[in-house]
């Protein structure tokens, strides 16, 4: 039985890597070059039939989709509860941890592929860009307002949650910041969100996934 | 101890009314009429702080994300397994299940929403409709392997996984058929799952779900 984890320096890349830096245990890492043609290849497309990033495959269970794979791998590999809330434990936390990976995966994702898309098609469409705009306060807001009233998204520990927001906003400051479709003023609209962020980008474990994943690019 | 399921007649909105009729529970089905200025208010912004439905309160649980209201309704009140695949019993089923229910929210969701989109903004862009046509075939091909190997789309049992994928594609072809938006020779091209969703919305549970909420409309 052995852990492979095939990833790149992507959005939802980053999300395993990070989580393998905070759990000891044996794996290999299949870091692509990236961009890279090999994810289109029939060996991978086994794997993963979207030809996407990450995905895993561990004995007999073979998966795509970034956060369902932190749930795996947090529900297998995570049992003292380090990075993630344990269902038999805490079951309120554990079922809100599900829903703020759909919500991240959804409205979150959603809202910030807009900007990119904004930004790839240069558009000046003044709707367009206040619909984007407007689906960015929506889900930031929901954001700042969680941690407002929690040290990290999901409550007052670091988790899995936390680590799929990090590379959700990572990679949409990487592309964005320092452009016109920046988000203005995004440290006084969303205070808490600011200081979460840039605590957890300072965690040990946190700044060398994005890092070690960087490096491969 | 009770279940308050909130909901409305959207692609999304249909999922937990479906599974709650394959489940003998108690429950209050709080049916919004639709649209609706309610789920903009504080009362209910403060269960869902999106605006958006579905969404349940379960004693201690307040829950949004519909495919993540699925999995916490199967794994408390599907015990015996009759429309998911139990951890416990079918780890290997149970972590597909989760990551098909993220693929339905994010790749499929995505391709169709592209087909919304184009109808709604009446595009005859070429570039765009011709990226919204590839992604869609790209998530419709995936869909059809798997039900060209399978019976349901995780395996030989009816499950949740199913109800996310007829909810999804119930919502799309509610907007586009008949229009010139419609997927061209669909059931030609995708016979495996037209199979599917033929048998799938003739079963009694999903039938009764698709009428009881488009009866709100």
């Amino acid at each position: 039985m052995s852990l492979t984890v095939y990833t790149g320096p992507t959005g939802n890349g980053r999300k395993p890597t990070i989580l393998l830096n905070f759990l000891n245990i044996q794996h290999t890492l299949h870091l692509f070059p990236w961009p890279t043609p090999e994810i289109k290849k029939d060996w991978y497309l086994k794997i993963n039939p979207s030809g996407l990033v990450p995905s895993i495959v561990d004995g007999d269970i073979t998966m795509h989709e970034s956060n369902a794979i932190l749930l795996y791998l947090a529900d297998k590999y995570d049992t003292d509860g380090n990075v993630s809330y344990i269902k038999t434990i805490d079951p309120t936390a554990y079922w809100k941890q599900v829903q703020w990976l759909f919500f991240q995966s959804t409205q979150f994702t959603n809202a910030t592929k807009m900007l990119l898309s904004n930004k790839h098609t240069k558009t000046t469409d003044e709707h367009t860009l206040a619909r984007t705009y407007s689906a960015l306060e929506k889900v930031y807001s929901v954001l700042e307002d969680q941690l407002s009233k929690n040290k990290f998204i999901n409550g007052e520990k670091f988790t899995i949650v936390d680590i799929a927001f990090i590379c959700g906003h990572f990679r949409m400051l990487e592309r964005v910041r320092g452009t016109e479709y920046e988000i203005k003023n995004f440290a006084e609209k969303y205070p808490d969100f600011n200081q979460w962020y840039t605590t957890s980008i300072a965690i040990k474990e946190v700044k060398k996934g994005l890092e070690k994943v960087a490096a491969a690019t």
